[in-house]
């Protein structure tokens, strides 16, 4: 469960912090326009980096937003755009539109310190922006990536991430492993367990009673047996054991029209077997709207679907839309928690 | 090579033969919107199938289509709708949106003598609809789809099936086995291979430097071996070997982004090394106007890239947009083959 307790009961609204990310990526970008568009986000959502940098972006862009900078989460003011000031770079030590050691260690604090106000319960969950792992790497900050970050000072061991584009949600069984390593990872307990974390991260985005598509892992889902027998070894035993426990789960079904039927309405998750049936799928279909949940950590954590994209920083044609996603699901989150 | 100079050269235009398809699917009811909205169709297509059930399912969607009912292609006329009777199943022996053995045995005619016309030369190629393989297995006729009927009464060895969706067309190292098995299929011989088949195919649709962008195996292309090393061993060295002889192929790419950036434009044509990466891919960008081209057989051949839909057969709702995505695909392998 979220512990949703530990959040400031006081609020009518929910409050996140929104980690700024690289400072040379697009995140300023992206945070300078939905707090400029969209007056509810101004109201939920402190940004967590640098004043100094988020003052040049809004400047750079003509992007008509006031800032009201902060140092602690007591000066925070409702109805402004709140930039906690962590004073973690300065402007003139990067270039925009490359990984530099500066930027891996600012967006690390920006990180750090956005998942202690959510820890303490003076933030009610943390929206991230992107990274980049290079960067981090040249600070040597050396974790694969944010969710890491989040596992280690949460002190969660068992967390899984999922991906939230428009109405589907994606959990996978495997990820970052090769493609034999994959192979032996498919149990029949290992797809339970990913057939029970999308069910519940469903409920908590608001869906009471979830349909739940289990890919298959073979072509075809194994035509009969013909391509392989994961499907009758493992998948199927899987989805017999959660439909006792009254979960609503189907399949498997064939890798290559299960997230289609998904997106067309017919099931609101899939678990996928494999890292490229779910992100193929994903990628092709939409790939500014997406959002990462990372379920299983005692704090609301949600963040953009896309990277630094480093090639288009600093020009001004970053699209917002992942990111107001995050937040959509970001509050989304909180509100079923609490029910 | 094509063998072109087998067709009737005394042609302006090429002629092809369309097999019906299962009478029981959608196949008919896309011939006959496509015969009545397109004079070019019905100028360089002949319909291989049966007369009655052309006529009735015109007449049950009320679509304007007059046919020229021949017996031998010799009875073939320019400027109408011209349906090659086989008779090969009567309109009241069968139950539309069902498999069932007449319809198996009838689609089956329907190939054979197309092929048979076109290794004659009497045609220029063959454009398939959808057959149901369940209906082929219910009449005793066991082959695992179109492309082996092709292959064995063409008497080819080594074909291949590809895939074109708008401006891409994609290649499969692997296809119809179990991803245990296509782990071992991965060799340098079978990705040259495929990346010279797909050259090849692009050369023939009229593209003379075709930009091939090579797939990886694993997620993240291997992300520098740490996600496996087939990247390393087998998909580096194979597209150095094709890049020494001339052809513009790179990567590995990541898998989740690799096709994405093929419709942007980057490149002409993907090999993928799994089923499931390009037909994910493919199926979640756009599955209407799919064509299926299989590559080797001594004649040209295209294909609808969608089933027999028999959940939709006989309510006027079929698209006939991948039938006509078929016939230019067949149109672009003539002219270019001929040139």
């Amino acid at each position: 469960m979220v512990n949703t307790h530990l959040f400031a009961p006081q609020r009518k609204h929910p409050l996140f912090a929104l980690s700024m990310g690289d400072p040379a990526g697009i995140g300023p970008e992206i945070a300078c326009k939905v707090l400029n568009k969209k007056p509810s986000f101004s109201d939920r959502v402190v940004v967590v980096g640098d004043y100094d940098v988020m003052e040049r972006t809004a400047g750079r862009f003509g992007i008509p937003v006031h800032f009201n900078r902060i140092t602690g989460m007591e000066d925070y003011r409702p109805g402004v755009a709140n930039v906690l000031d962590c004073r973690a770079i300065d402007t003139s030590s990067f270039v925009i539109g490359k990984a530099q050691s500066s930027c891996g260690k600012a967006s690390y604090t920006y990180i750090t310190r956005s998942i202690d106000y959510a820890l303490k319960g003076a933030v009610d969950g943390v929206i991230t922006n992107p990274i980049s792992k290079e960067s981090l790497h040249a600070a040597g900050i050396n974790y694969p990536g944010h969710t890491e970050i989040f596992a280690e000072q949460t002190g969660t061991e068992r967390f899984s991430m999922l991906f939230l584009l428009r109405n589907v949600v994606v959990a996978h069984v495997t990820t970052h492993c090769s493609l034999r390593q994959a192979l032996d990872l498919i149990t029949v307990e290992r797809i339970v367990s990913h057939i029970y974390l999308l069910h519940d991260a469903l409920q908590r985005l608001g869906i009471a009673s979830p349909r739940i598509a289990v890919s298959g892992l073979n072509p075809h889902a194994g035509e009969n047996g013909l391509f392989g027998n994961e499907e009758s070894e493992c998948i199927v035993p899987a989805i017999k054991k959660v439909c006792l426990k009254g979960v609503d789960a189907t399949g498997p079904y064939p890798p290559d029209t299960v997230f289609m039927r998904a997106f067309k309405g017919e099931f609101d998750g899939v678990v996928a077997m494999l890292h490229d049936h779910g992100f193929v799928a994903l990628k092709s279909m939409d790939f500014e709207h997406g959002v990462n949940i990372t379920i299983g950590l005692p704090i609301i954590r949600t963040s953009v679907g896309h990277g630094t994209a480093f090639d288009i920083a600093g020009q001004g044609k970053a699209s917002p839309e992942s990111l107001l996603a995050a937040f959509d699901a970001a509050c989304r989150l909180y509100h079923n928690s609490r029910s």
